[in-house]
């Protein structure tokens, strides 16, 4: 089927078990219910009782009274997952190097990694298999780091339009300490940068893939650069990613760099990249009280990577400081640092690092509950698209459907849906995903 | 194939990438080498050179010069994963609960499964899918805990001998603090053991199933019952496992039902329970350097659980204190507080977990690596079973191989062994697994 014949049709009832995170820490739960899409945004969803009297009930057929209706009972219906921070050419080196910390897997590992992609061959191909797995996995939004080669990175816009996900795409600009064959020149950085602005901004398939300003961090970009980089956002109106307080080693080297500036986010502020336009920070592991203000002032998504934060050794993001203090947060696979492309599985590396976080602050910093990771990983992160990641009405129809028939588990279909969700959450994985759709559409396995 | 035939060849050499861990942090590595088994235990490791001299290289054929030879070349031959603490009856419980503590999490959701054990005809069936499971994910070894249920623990018995796996099953007691419908009499309690011990003691299929005494933990087990519990134990010279300082909330229960012993483990030292016979304390969180010490002097092995053990919010073992205090280390699940089968999923949460730790600890506690991990979760657990878990000559020959082949890595087929197994253990999963053997033999899937 084409990806986006469905999307003509006018309204759908997806009929199944949904489940989705309207709020941080509460389920909606509609067991047997309807969920009703009208072209690429969701109408309502009806409860097994509303939607037997507007459907008819028993067998569902097309061409019902009320419109068409695609059974999925007894399957799992929830949000598509959205991933805030993807670096597409660390595929290949997920799970590699992770004896190291940040600034040394940086230069052993992901470099050398990186200065391949100047072979626009070389990054067609792994960028196909980087989105298939994005695919493979239930992703449907993400915002992506490609590198500094503007040629490879407009493969992987393309390659994303061609997916049907949905994506911010970022050529990464780089001018200082890092390996020479990946050192730009401000000025080749910065025009290379609006070039990609002017073939993408707001011309993409059906508004999907969109292109996002991507200073890698400040370690490797001089103010100049930066600054530069704010004022290409601010003409554009683009969005910004970047990385903010990791590792203790990059935050004192961003101090020596930068001895003038408050704060490591006040390097980004200065030079218009910290919510002047909608901005993603990723990490924020060491963030000081005045960061986390400045972050909640601009606006800016602090996005919680915890499966790449333990494996680089550099903590726990203080999430529920976070969001108490009313920043923005959202959730990152952090591909390659986080070796799995899987949000499923980083939810729970979000739970199970808030547990100890919570046990090394004496018991102060709440954990979080498998709702909340769930939330996060949809909703929290899915704002950052737009009305993504919720099954509210207006929400874009972004859905994972999922066969979690389980027969290792007597009794599996009395289970609650919470339950048949965190069952998913922690032990399910890519094959019982079954269908994938955003904004509306069928999305089928790309390439 | 029946599981035993590859046992009758006298002579077997498996030729493939071989990677194992002979001591902690080392890894040996012989790229196209050969592993010669005879029966059941391993001869010798030879290297692609001497391997080809030996067996004329070229194309593996049966029947060559110094015996058969069996060709997983391109594949990585590994020790078989041993799994030091798994509870059978938690397998439909697992990814339930977590968002609870350990205390309120047995009563809610463990207690009320581990009744149904009761039920012979509900016991078989779901103990037949744990130990598939526990094939699947390349467990070969495993020392788990069954229910209070004599009939239910002897039907877990028979299906692992039916396996082919390696095992220690142990029939739980528990006789206060739980739900009266697992409240056992102390005089029943220790005749239905004794009654297991007299039953499978030394008689299992090719000895690779014994019984194990393991009462459940303290609070469940007055000091009556963990005596006698002692007496059976000395009197077979049986091993023993059980639980030890998993959760504050825990511990502090101990102390005040034994507000005389010393420490937690002093209890089933007591009482005979505590390294008189080759021991398992699963867990070992919050132990005081008093209770390591014992653990050390009496040889007890301290089961790491580090999935669990976030899960539950119990916090982590320091795993680099026990090691260098000399106590025995080994890894285990914890199915169902643990929500993976996969002892790699198990090595790299003991990865996260330590790296964590280390910064807690104000950079103290050194964090495995991943070399050191997968010894744990091999050669240092398998050391509980005899001669296992390594490749040394001597050992029982318990493997996988591995098919990791990986089209989305370019470069693969020159990626070092070590970074090959770092990979998998990793992003890999079962189905990259592509033989399973136990003490000399290949094990298909059971049942």
């Amino acid at each position: 089927m084409n990806p986006h014949d469905t999307a003509q049709a006018n309204r759908i009832a997806y009929r199944g078990d949904i489940v989705f995170a309207p709020t941080l820490g509460e389920l909606a739960v509609y067991p047997d219910g309807y969920l009703v899409v009208e072209g690429r945004l969701i109408d309502q969803v009806l409860s097994a009782s509303e939607g037997d009297l507007l459907y008819g009930g028993g067998d569902p057929s097309p061409g019902g009274g009320s419109g068409r209706i695609v059974d999925y009972r007894g399957k799992l219906i929830i949000p598509g997952f959205v991933d805030l921070h993807f670096h597409a050419p660390q595929f290949p080196t997920r799970g590699l190097g992770l004896d190291e910390e940040l600034l040394s897997w940086l230069e052993e590992y992901t470099f050398p990694e990186e200065g391949k992609y100047s072979d626009i061959g070389y990054a067609g191909a792994v960028y196909r298999r980087a989105i298939k797995e994005l695919w493979r996995q239930g992703t449907t939004r993400v915002a992506v780091f490609a590198t500094v080669h503007r040629e490879a990175t407009e493969i992987l816009f393309r390659l994303f339009q061609e997916s049907g996900l949905g994506a911010y795409v970022g050529k990464v600009n780089m001018n200082r300490n890092a390996p020479s064959y990946l050192l730009e020149d401000t000025e080749q950085s910065l025009m290379d940068t609006r070039e990609i602005l002017e073939r993408f901004y707001g011309r993409s398939q059906a508004g999907l893939v969109k292109p996002i300003i991507t200073p890698r961090f400040v370690p490797t970009c001089s103010l100049d650069l930066l600054l530069g980089l704010g004022r290409l956002a601010k003409s554009y109106g683009a969005c910004v990613q970047s990385h903010l307080s990791e590792n203790t080693g990059e935050v004192e080297l961003v101090r020596g760099l930068h001895p003038e500036a408050p704060s490591y986010a006040a390097v980004y502020d200065q030079a218009g990249l910290l919510g002047q336009t909608p901005t993603l920070m990723a990490h924020c592991v060491h963030s000081t009280e005045e960061e986390i203000d400045l972050l909640r002032e601009r606006g800016v998504y602090a996005v919680h990577c915890p499966s790449a934060n333990s494996n680089l050794s550099s903590g726990v993001m203080p999430v529920r400081r976070f969001i108490d203090s009313g920043v923005r947060v959202g959730l990152g696979s952090d591909v390659g640092a986080g070796h799995s492309v899987s949000m499923a599985r980083v939810m729970i590396s979000a739970i199970q690092s808030s547990k100890l976080k919570w046990l090394w602050s004496s018991r102060q910093s709440v954990p979080l509950t498998t709702a909340e990771a769930f939330y996060l990983g949809t909703k929290g992160s899915g704002s950052f698209f737009g009305r993504v990641g919720s099954f509210e009405p207006g929400f874009e129809f972004d859905a994972l459907v999922i066969n979690d028939m389980d027969d290792t588990t007597p009794g599996f279909e009395e289970m609650p849906l919470s339950e048949r969700l965190q069952r998913f959450l922690y032990t399910g994985d890519e094959r019982n995903i079954e269908a994938r759709f955003v904004a509306g559409s069928l999305v089928v396995e790309p390439f």
